[in-house]
């Protein structure tokens, strides 16, 4: 039995945080410590073809799983990553990056070595690192428990990446083994809570109409369990934005469709934002989950509750975890619901297809229809997540868009860390044919390991969701045309997967009734009007152009 | 005709330089500006399948035509692309990063728009970008004619990547066409030129051998044909480094072979070592290309040139440009020639095929006879670069290798860049099947335009050079399992190329004689032994190792 090391620190972390696989590519600063990976009982290697789709599957991981670990090597890896990194940073995802790097006594030394940018500074990356991650540390033996279990737990508590540099001379460093399970920092303040907790009561209490508007927030920082009982207990018009999208159950009396501004449909937007109280839950109005800012949300009867923090008729409240406010406010409306009506109504019904042949809104008629309870969704920022954005989606099931990072390719790799984490899951891909380019390597890992997503491939020649905003019939909107149901086999030996073009709906509504429960990866090249959008996208293109050339 | 635009400043600043392709992926921020390009008469707009590829391509244009310019979107796109980057300033690419960003009245306000991190602070990706290039600048309507000629100009004298942040609200504001060329910056002192002649003097006055050194700076900083003329009139025992190669005539009597300290061929270390007067020219003695720092220079007996300095028997001389210094030594040694040995020898053979079979020896063998004057190789970081170290050069020739910043995938869209630089001129990939997972997209790109790159892919089952490192059995030097010769036609659907897959040199040899004209991008996908190494890098990789676990 060999000593306890730096390497199996670190390991047990991961683990003791709910990280049963690691996502990356090795690199010869990281095959010491992959080689302690390999040998963990519980931790499963998941190599990728390049380490931005590591970085994508990690994320898309920790969307499915609350958290998520990556491996790169120094410099050239974890420079090719950063992208999928900024992307965790700016939409709240706990995704541990680690960083083999040459050893400290070569750093130390400046030698001029490979994956360095030759000029013996050793931290140009580690800056780098610093504008995408909430905490950094280079380990050292004799620093390394110490900073493994701050990094950690600083991402955890603020749900977002942290950063370990690991030289290749301390991995193998002897260390103690931890003493007591990680402790994410707590930020809780009872006075603050008291004081929230009167003047959400002094709104509610006056309040003859209550709204409720909750986003990805609420699904980051674990408030979603409370947010059903709360619903169950309390029913209320409630949305979300197309960015947290499944954070609530859709299928419950109440529920008024997705939330969009001037974007949503008109039911919805009155439903919301005409209550006399309206309790937004972590929600970030951003750009294109709003049209260009169009949300209408009258301060003085906002409740406005953040990860820290919530304000009240703009007042505003801090130290104050999510989960705690939360608690406060169930009990505030279980007090006054007695007052408020029923809600009722339901969302709006999609847009009915419009004309003959293939068209966005045939597809997601059907697309509707094909949907389940459970389903794991993700929907590429472009026609796809807009066009989702209308669904209604089955109990439990959730769907994963990236509306304010909204890096083009993020879905194919994310939809991999997403089957990963959960492999009994229908785990469904709605991707076009411009992003899928992108990050297309990452279909022969997901055949390596056997995974089963169903991929619909929206092929409508070229990047339409920027031909809507400028250049419609610009070169630079067009794409290399592939042979997209060629891709699965092309990209494995022993193909376990099958694929479809379709071009008619009835074509489509037939291959879907195949693929249901399919026990392989199947991908459904679909082809539809070059210039088609989903409604929503019509109206936030518009709003990005007249922004961009304001 | 509409007035003249910070975005005609800048694509004729472009032009003016010799950039005659713009490489990228459109992004919303950056369509008005490829208006623009896509109107200019002499600029080409070359869309790539994603940012990463597009840098990788664009340093592999620069390193064919002196310069290049690469164009994304903010935040995603940009760094999606900055590995790419990073290895342009590692090794010495003048890219010219254009990012198409947010309008400077969004960014004043702080707004929550997607592509950023979601908290107002615009500045994250721009101070991101100084750690990997010599100038930047956000340009306005007030600046941006200064800022252009500075940045372009400073990337220019340094040879590495210039940064310019492009608002959406600034491409189309009117400004003053430029009135006189741009100058690069001088470095020049008379006064430090005298100095270093006289030291120089007494250096080689004094010595009765003298060998030459040169690599890639040499290359970057425009010495080439000079360093040709130079061994012309005097011929000397000279040699480069991997890195470097092709950038002296290895078929000149004198050309001793690729130096690689304690990995070189005994004759060609003696011959250069052994000198009494070694002279170096845009070296950097850096891991991978010394066999770990091997090389055995004595400082009492070198003349060092750099970019911008030179040091002669330990005497450091700045500021003084390359080709003065290299301009003074050929006069110098005119003078003494008469006095030193003719140079005599030949580089070592290639090692022989040692056993029956498709053998890294014998792929080098064959590609040894396949070679032509004039060719441009790209060897990727691993076997193939390694084993491409032990080639002789046709004259004019040219070789692409990345040893110094080494990131894998990089040569497949490099040959892209290559090929788009110089159409005509045969480009020939030599990529391992682990590396080319990471950057496979590109040969779609290729072969939309019509591009007729003849690529050897060498399939031996994952990560070779890091089974030679660490872990020859371990699963994550595993990769998944793809159909390479299915790939060119998944990746075109009116697939113009041919593909090939040989297990035995005699195939090798007849496909070779198939393709060497070929009209069209052919893909030889050649079968080898999953832990043959070419034998320069079983030296390097038991020395990284050393490093690595010291």
């Amino acid at each position: 039995m060999s000593a306890f090391t730096v390497s199996d620190y670190l390991l047990q972390r991961l683990h003791e945080i709910g990280i049963n696989h690691l996502f990356g590519v090795p690199g010869d600063f990281n095959l010491a410590f992959l080689d302690r990976v390999i040998a963990h009982p519980r931790l499963a290697w998941v190599g990728c073809a390049n380490e931005l789709n590591a970085a994508y599957a990690a994320d898309g991981y920790a969307r499915s799983s609350g958290a998520a670990a990556l491996l790169t090597t120094f410099g050239v890896g974890e420079l090719s990553a950063i992208n999928g990194t900024a992307g965790s940073y700016a939409e709240y995802l706990p995704v541990i990056h680690l960083v083999g790097a040459p050893s400290l006594a070569a750093q130390r030394r400046g030698d001029l070595i490979h994956h360095s940018l030759g000029d013996g500074d050793f931290r140009h990356f580690l800056r780098m690192q610093r504008e995408v991650s909430v905490a950094q540390a280079v380990l050292t033996a004799e620093n390394a428990g110490a900073e493994i279990d701050r990094v950690i737990s600083e991402a955890l508590t603020q749900r977002r990446p942290g950063y370990l540099l690991l030289p290749a001379d301390v991995v193998g460093a002897a260390v103690s083994a931890p003493v007591r399970p990680l402790a994410p920092r707590n930020v809780a303040d009872p006075q603050v809570l008291a004081a929230f907790r009167a003047a959400a009561d002094k709104l509610l209490a006056q309040a003859n109409s209550v709204s409720l508007l909750a986003d990805f927030l609420a699904d980051r920082f674990g408030v979603r369990q409370q947010l059903a009982h709360w619903l169950e207990a309390v029913p209320l018009p409630h949305a979300t934005l197309l960015m947290g999208k499944g954070v609530l159950n859709e299928q419950r009396p109440g529920f008024v469709g997705t939330y969009a501004g001037e974007g949503s449909a008109e039911a919805t937007r009155r439903a919301i934002e005409q209550a006399q109280a309206i309790i937004t839950v972590g929600v970030r109005f951003t750009d294109t989950i709003t049209v260009g800012f169009t949300q209408r949300i009258a301060p003085a009867s906002n409740i406005d509750v953040q990860p820290f923090s919530a304000t009240v008729a703009g007042e505003h409240f801090s130290p104050l975890p999510m989960s705690a406010a939360v608690t406060e406010l169930r009990r505030l409306c279980e007090r006054y619901a007695a007052r408020w009506p029923q809600p009722v109504g339901s969302p709006a019904p999609l847009a009915p297809a419009d004309r003959p042949g293939m068209t966005q809104n045939a597809f997601w008629q059907a697309m509707q229809t094909f949907l389940r309870p459970g389903d794991l969704i993700l929907a590429e920022q472009g026609t796809a997540a807009f066009g989702a954005a209308a669904l209604r989606l089955p109990a439990g099931a959730q769907l994963l868009t990236q509306p304010l990072w909204g890096s083009i390719g993020y879905t194919l790799p994310a939809a991999f860390g997403a089957q990963t984490a959960q492999p009994e899951r229908r785990v469904i891909l709605l991707i076009g044919d411009g992003s899928a380019q992108l990050t297309v390597q990452e279909l022969g890992s997901m055949m390596r390991d056997n995974l089963k997503p169903l991929i619909f491939l929206l092929n409508n020649e070229g990047y339409t969701v920027e031909r809507a905003i400028n250049g419609a019939g610009q070169r630079y909107n067009d794409i290399a045309a592939w042979n997209w149901t060629q891709i699965p086999q092309a990209l494995s030996e022993h193909c376990p997967a099958q694929s479809w073009r379709v071009a008619e709906p009835v074509q489509l509504t037939e291959v879907m009734k195949l693929i249901a429960d399919a026990p392989r990866l199947s991908l459904v090249e679909v082809l539809l009007p070059q210039l088609d959008l989903p409604p929503l996208l019509q109206q936030v293109s518009a709003a990005l152009n007249r922004r961009n050339s304001a």
